[in-house]
C-alpha cells in the first residue's frame, strides 16, 4: 500500500447503475445511509456551487508540486469515473487546470476530487467540469517524480480504494466502498422516501419534539423547563 | 451561566420594531453605531450571498456532534427570531439541514447563526432560509446529550443573551444587546444619513484627506512626502 | 525599506500598454511565463467571482486595525493603478468599504489587493470594484498611526514594489516586476498561442502522455504498469 | 456589556480560600466537576510547562495592537488575582512582557491568561510568572485606544466575569463562576478521592471494561467481537 | 472498512523483533527507508520531548467527544503494542488521561498516537507514557456511541492497519506496513550505517556539493554563479 | 528579484561587530528599536527553547519539497552567518536535518531560519545548532529543481536581503536591514539601559500609570472609573 511508481490498469469498479443512481441522494443522505461514515473532511469545497455527481473512483497519488501522474491517470479513466487525487504531503499548488480538464472530460470523467489546489477555475465552470479541492491556486507544478495510479489512497482523511463510488455535492464528498454500494443505494432510497412526509409535517408546524417523540427521553435525561 | 439541561421559556425580547429596522443598516454600520463592538468572528460566513436580516435571538447551547437541542429550541421560536447556536467544543459537523430549516421557518425563524457546520446548503438557499456558519459539512449528528436553550451563550467569540438583536449580512454578524437596541438604531440611522453626501463628494473626486481634514493631523504625526 | 511615515509621490510605473495587456492572460499563465514565481499566497481570494484585471501597483503599508493610510494612498492613485495593501501584523479587520471604493474608483483605481479584511462586499460587487483579500469582516478600523505609501511591501508573502504590474483573477494574484513586464507579456502571449492547439488535441481524445511524449521518461523513471 | 472606557473598581471576588484550593485539582478535574463546561479553547497554551495555579479573575478588554489598558488593570490587581485579557479582534501581538510582569507580580497577581500574544517569555519563566496565551510574539503594541477593566469578557471562547475563579495548568484553563466555586471545589475533591483507588486497580491490570461495568451496555449497543 | 461496532480480537502483528528494532532509527530514517512514504501529518506532536519508540499497532476508531472505545481497545493491547486512535470527525477533546494511561501501561502498551486531544499531560510525562497527539485539551468526553477496534483506520492522513509497525519520535510518526517491516529495517540499518562517514566528512568541512557530486548536475540544470 | 537559478557569491554583509552585538538585546527590543517593524510572523518557532543569536543573513530560495539549494548555500556561508530559507510555495516538509547542520556548523553558521519544516530536532538540540521554523516534519525532500542563493527573499512575511542582520530568540525573529544595523544597535542599547530603572520601580509597587504619566491622557480619552 502506498507503493510508488505503479499503475494498476485493471480495477474492479462498482456496478455502473448503482454508481450512477447514488448521485441523486447527495452526500449527506448517502453518508447517513452508510451508518454515518465515509465523508472526506469539510475543508474540501466545490470550486463552483450546484454540481451534484456520483461515479466510480480512479485514484492517483501525487508528489507535492508535481502533477506528472495526472497525465498517467488520464489514460486509465473510463466513462463514469471520478478521479480522486491524493498528495504525499500537504500542498496547495494548482495541479489541475483547463487543459487536463479537457483531457479528463474527453475520456469520460465526471469530476475531480483533489486534496490540493486547482486553477483555471472560471474555465472549469464554463466547461461544466466540477472539482472539489482544498484550495484554488494559480501556482503551477513540475513533472519530475513518480507517484502511483489506482492504488488505495487517503484523500482528505478518507481511504478511497479504486472502484469505490464517490458522491459529491455542495455539502461535501462521501466515499462508498464498492462492496457496500448496492446496500447503500437501497438504504439511501428508503431514507429519502421518508423525508417527504416529514417535511410536510414540519412545514405545517408539527414539532420534531412530537414527530420524533423526543419529549420523554429528554425529560428522562433531565431536561428542565423554566418559566 | 452555561448551565446544562435547562430551557428558559420566557425571555425578554428586544422591541420588535427596533429589531426589524436594524436589518436595513447592515452589520458594519450597526457595529460602528455601537462603538465598534459586538461582532462575531469573521470565520462565520453566509452559506449563500445576498441575505441581510435582523431579528431577536433565541439561543441554544449544543454538545459537539449532537443536535438534540435543535429540536428543543424549535419550540421556543417566535416569529421574527433568529436562532443563535453555540457548541461546548469546536466542531464542524452538520448540525442543521433542510428538515430542521422547514421546522424553523414554519415557526417564524428568520435565520440561523451557528458556530459549527450545516448541510443541505443548496436546499436551504432554494428555501430562502439564510444561515451563517463556521463550516459546511455533510457529517450528521446524534441525539444523546443535553445542552440548554435560551441561556447566554458565546457564539464565535461574542456573548449573545436571549432577546438581543442579531444583524447579519455578507459582511458578518453583530449582536446588539437588548438594552442598547433602540439607541443603536438611532445611531445607525444617523450614521447612514451622513454617508450619501460623503459618497457623492468622493465620487466627484474630492479626497478623504480633504473631506475629513486629515492633512494637518497627518503632518503633525510626522508624515513626510518625498518627490 | 519598511520605513514608516513616508509617501513617495513619484514612482516609475510599468509601461501602461504592457500593464493593460497582461490582464487577458490571467494569473496562472503570467506566473508560468515568469518562470513560476511571483504569486501571492492562495489564502487571498476575490470577494466576488469573475473579475480579471491587471494594472500598475501603488502600495500602502498599514498598521493593524488602522486604515488612516488608505486615505493617503487614494491621492497617489492614477488611472490604471491597482492598490496593494500590506499590514505590519496579521489582522482581519475590515480596512476598506464602499466609501473608500468610491474614492478609489473616482481616482481611476481598477482594484484593491489587501492582506487583511474588507467590508461592504455586496456594494463593492454592485459597484464593480473588485477586491482580493484574506478576509471579509465588518470590523471597523481607527485612524491613529502612520504607515507608508509607495514603499516596497510584502503582501501575502510576495514582495511588491510600486510600479510593478499586478494581474489578478479567480485563480489568484501575480506580481510582475516592472523590469520584467514586457518580456513576461511576450512569454505569456506565446504560451497562450500554443494552448489552443493543445486543447483541440486533448478534446479529441489524444492523451497528454502522447502529446507531451511522456511515456519514455516515465518508463525511465521506473513507472510500472500492472494488469 | 462590552462597554468601552470603563473601569470597575469594586468587584465581588470568589471566596479566597475556595479560589486558592481549586488549584490542586487541575483544569481537567475542575471542568469535570462543573459538569463538563467552563473550558477556554485549547489554542491557549502555557508559555512554559509545569505551572498549576488558581486565583480570582480581574478582567481587561484590549483593543488589537494596543496594551494601554494593561497598565490600567495593574492598579486593580489584588493579591491572589489572575488577570484575564481579551481583545476586541483577533490579534497575536505581544501585549505583555517582563516589565508588566514585574508590575503585576508586585501587585500580587499569580498569572496572566491572554487571548493574544506575549513576549519576553524566557524572562517570564525565570521570574516564575506563568502565562497562558494564544501566541508568542515579539511584536510590540501602542497605547492609544481605550478598552475596559473588570467587565465580563469573552476570552478564548469562554465568558469570564470579574471575580470568577480561574484554574490553569498544562492541560488548559477553566473558568469557575463565582457562585459555583464552593460547590465545584467539593465536587472536585470528591472526584479526586475516587481516582486513587481506580488508579491502583487499573495498574494491577483490572480493565476499565470491568471496573466500570461497561460490558453489558456495550453489548446492548451492539458491539460485536470477531475472532 | 470503517465498519462501526466491531472488535477484531485476532490480528496479525509484525514480527516482534523487527518491530522493536525499528525504534532506534527514528521516524525520518525509517520514512526514507520506505521510499519516502508512510508519515502521519506533522500536526501530530509529542506531548513531551525526547521519547523515541516503536511497536505494533492496535487501532481504535472513536466518535467525536466519546472515548468509550478506549476502554474496549485496552483489552486488546499486548506487550509491545502502540495504540493508534482515529476519530470519525475532527475533534480536539481530551480523550485520554492518566487513568487510561495507567491501564494501557499495565497491559504493556508503549505509547498512544491519537488524532485528537489528550489531558493530564504532566502526569503522563511523569509516568513515562509517551503520546503523540493533535492537541492538548482538558475537555472530557462521554461514553455513548460505538466505534471499532482493530479495523484499518486513517490517522492524521495515513492508513494504519492493525499489526503495522509504528515508529515515533520528536520528528513525527511513521507507519510501516507489516509486510514491509523486515525489508524496511534492513534498508534503515543500511542507510544509518552510511551516515556516520558522511557526518565526519561534512564536519571536516567537505561540502555536500562535492561529497554528493552535485556540481555537474547543478550546472547542467542551469545554475549560474555571479560574482 | 526572485530570479531562479542564480547564486550571488559576493554580498555586502553588515559590520561583524554590530551584527554580533545585537544578539544580547533580543528580538523584542531590537524590533522596538527599529520603530516596531522587521519581525517575521509568529508562526516561526524555535525547535528548542533558550537560544538567542544574531548574525548576518545568507539567503536561499527553495522549491517546495526540494532541498537541493541547501547544499549550494552551504558553500556561501561564512563564520557568523545565519541562513535564511524561503520556499516558493507553502510547504512543511523537513528540508534540513543533522547532516546539513553538521555542514553548516562546520562552515561557521550560527543558526537556520526556515519558512518550512526541519527534522532530526533532538540531534540539532544536542549539537547546539538552533533553528527557527514553521514546522517540524520527518518528511524528506528531493534534489531536482533550482532555486537561488543570496537573492532577496520573503521569509515568513518579511523581506530579507543578503547581509542584513538576523536576531532570533524565544520571542521570535527580527531582520535588521544592513544600512540600519549600527543605528539600531545604538537605539537598542539606549532602550535597554532605561529598562533596569523602570523594572526596579515597578517591582517596588510603583504603577505604570504613574511612572509613564498615563492618568491624564487616559482621562482625556474618556476613561471612567466606577465604584
Amino acid at each position: 500500500m502506498f507503493e510508488l511508481g505503479v499503475v494498476y490498469r485493471n480495477i474492479a469498479r462498482a456496478e455502473r447503475d448503482v454508481a450512477d443512481q447514488l448521485a441523486r441522494y447527495g452526500s449527506a443522505t448517502v453518508h447517513e445511509a452508510m451508518g454515518r461514515v465515509g465523508l472526506l473532511k469539510p475543508c474540501m469545497r466545490p470550486i463552483y456551487p450546484g454540481a451534484q455527481v456520483s461515479g466510480t473512483a480512479v485514484t492517483v497519488l501525487l508528489q507535492p508540486g508535481d502533477n506528472w501522474m495526472m497525465h498517467v491517470v488520464a489514460e486509465q479513466i473510463q466513462p463514469g469515473d471520478i478521479v480522486v487525487a491524493a498528495v504525499t504531503a500537504e500542498c496547495t499548488d494548482g495541479f489541475f487546470g483547463d487543459l487536463l480538464a479537457t483531457s479528463f472530460q474527453a475520456r469520460g470523467a465526471r469530476a475531480l476530487v483533489i486534496d490540493a489546489g486547482v486553477r483555471d477555475v472560471r474555465t472549469l465552470q464554463d466547461m461544466g467540469f466540477p472539482v472539489w479541492s482544498r484550495a484554488i491556486s494559480a501556482k503551477g507544478t513540475i513533472k519530475a517524480t513518480l507517484g502511483s495510479v489506482n492504488i488505495p489512497v487517503v484523500c482528505a482523511g478518507m481511504l478511497v480504494t479504486p472502484g469505490d463510488v464517490i458522491v459529491a455535492d455542495d455539502d461535501g464528498i462521501v466515499c462508498v466502498p464498492r462492496a457496500q454500494a448496492a446496500a447503500t443505494l437501497q438504504a439511501a432510497a428508503k431514507r429519502e422516501s421518508l423525508e417527504g412526509e416529514k417535511r410536510a409535517k414540519l412545514a405545517s408546524g408539527v414539532l420534531g419534539l412530537d414527530m420524533y417523540q423526543m419529549r420523554e427521553p429528554l425529560a428522562k435525561a433531565g431536561l428542565r423547563y423554566i418559566d
